[in-house]
């Protein structure tokens, strides 16, 4: 079979390779899409390759069909059609708090171990979901992105008739908006690339670029002064959190979606004088998955409009390459046959 | 009568003036204690000028007796014996979301109007709250401080059981140790001041030094790996704020006591890595003033120990300045007779 190997540094190569014997409580996926993440574009900038050791097959964002059920597995058929919630949890430690989607020794599928990017994967049955029949395939590779944004959301204890503001409008700061819109609130994007700007304007949302406009003053504007019940931290900028603590309105809360790497400055006072909130949301839980394939399936979510380009595995270094010079992008899929 | 004003930077003044006289809804209180709270010495240095306008008469931790009730007051008599919830809240504005304690227009009686540091004092009647019989009025004073550690650890919703870490053990920091401690909860202290730290363990607590101790280990080893559900942070300090994110578990609440005048620097990516959450909160509602009074009026609290020292009115600058070259006190208080 075919596997496509993070090599190191912006480097792919596309190997005929065996395929692996199946573990008691595997399944054997025939994979249909891997969407790529920014996860995975960090991995090809070399940033992770501590962690990685390549040569190493990636990808987490998957559809596929099961084409074999390893011993002990229970539940599942070949010709399953499936996506993969790629934690693997470990042993529990008391620092876990009973949290097992991200506990002290949890291994991210994809990461820290082979990845979907190959034509047959093994993975633990218990890490499937099924997808609905009226679910298409293409679409079952967003399923995962979309289950970051649904956990995201409910951290955020998002409800109905607030007003919510999205830092940072990439592909998982446009899924937050359109499961938030979905939830009822009414949602503002803060976006600065101009070509995502008329992007997520096409999809029917307000929008603030707030190298050109006062953020407040356009927070102020949209909820009449009542200002954010809800921000998500998406940017990853010192800019987004310099602007996240002057949004919000009395016990609003802030949802950290964003991974900073390096520690920022932070207006506590403002947290101290407005009882805000910061809720550090990663990953998804199970129930997340659920809602997030209910959400697809439900066809209300314009979810085909984000997918920007689907390309075969063998041209997945092409890819990568347009990703780097196309932030406008939103996601990029590849087809596995 | 005697009044007490605060004349700029330093400097106090015992006057003798007119009673003011009572206005519609508001009752005169004969004044009995009144604590100096650390805004009082911020106010004394000379920081809070432009907001206290001198000469003014400060002080909002109070004990006292109705002494003349207005027009238009129900439910309180002469001899009532009480304490005073020092927030006048103004006009409700849209930012607000109905937490009328905190909302835009809010005015902290004190500090933005006339406060307690005299015989007598005119304040609304809503302010008021009923001190029981086996209260003594020296520990009335203590109401309003208490009623913000309750505030404190209700926000920060700490149960039975749980691990709580302070970070700061000074008056506010011991006050939050004392009800997280009610509560059920396991506390440590952690505090610079080898003075405070001899009070604070003479009061049951254990505590660390994180001068002279690596804190995350002590935490590691008082929570057996557990890690802590709740850290307080009221050091008001960056090595506070840098070791708030180091020790909270899964899920762990860090609430934010401490006024920080300047943004910090703040390890954001911990808040995601394990989805803490960090919890502004500020003064305290009704609610934490009846809990505070219950709390002390139980006799289950060793408030008592917690006041260093009681001055007449009179002597209140050598009380301040002995707070500034004594930064081991707990809570000094001011007797008016």
């Amino acid at each position: 079979m075919k596997a496509l190997f993070y090599e190191g540094n912006h480097s792919f190569t596309l190997k005929t390779v065996e395929t692996q014997p199946l573990k008691e409580g595997e399944v054997r996926l025939k994979m249909a899409y891997v969407g790529v993440c920014g996860t995975d574009v960090h991995i090809y900038h070399g940033k992770m390759d501590a962690r990685v050791k390549p040569p190493q097959i990636i990808g987490h964002e998957v559809s596929g069909v099961i084409d074999a059920v390893g011993e002990g597995v229970t539940g599942w058929q070949i010709g399953d059609r499936v996506t993969v919630r790629p934690l693997n949890p470990g042993v529990e430690m008391p620092l876990d708090n009973g949290y097992r989607h991200i506990g002290q020794h949890l291994k991210f599928i994809g990461i820290d171990s082979a990845g979907g990017m190959q034509q047959f994967w093994n993975v633990p049955a218990f890490t499937l979901h099924r997808l609905p029949e009226n679910l298409s395939l293409s679409l079952g590779a967003m399923i995962e992105p979309l289950a970051v944004a649904c956990h995201d959301v409910r951290l955020g204890m998002l409800k109905a008739g607030e007003n919510a503001v999205i830092i940072g409008g990439g592909p998982i700061g446009l899924l937050i908006a359109l499961v938030a819109r979905q939830k009822g609130a009414n949602v503002l994007v803060s976006e600065v690339n101009v070509n995502r700007i008329e992007f997520i304007q096409s999809l029917g949302f307000a929008t603030v670029n707030p190298i050109e406009q006062d953020l407040v003053k356009a927070v102020e504007d949209f909820t009449d002064g009542a200002m954010a019940d809800v921000v998500f931290e998406v940017s990853g900028a010192q800019a987004g959190v310099t602007a996240m603590t002057q949004i919000p309105r009395v016990r609003g809360r802030i949802v950290m979606v964003a991974i900073h790497s390096e520690p920022k400055a932070v207006d506590l006072f403002k947290f101290f004088w407005r009882e805000i909130q910061l809720i550090g949301a990663r990953v998804y839980e199970p129930e997340d998955f659920d809602e997030a394939i209910a959400l697809a399936a439900s066809g209300e979510l314009p979810l085909d409009k984000m997918i920007t380009q689907i390309s075969p595995l063998a041209e997945a270094k092409q890819v990568f390459e347009t990703i780097d010079k196309n932030p406008a992008g939103m996601k990029y899929l590849l087809e596995i046959n």
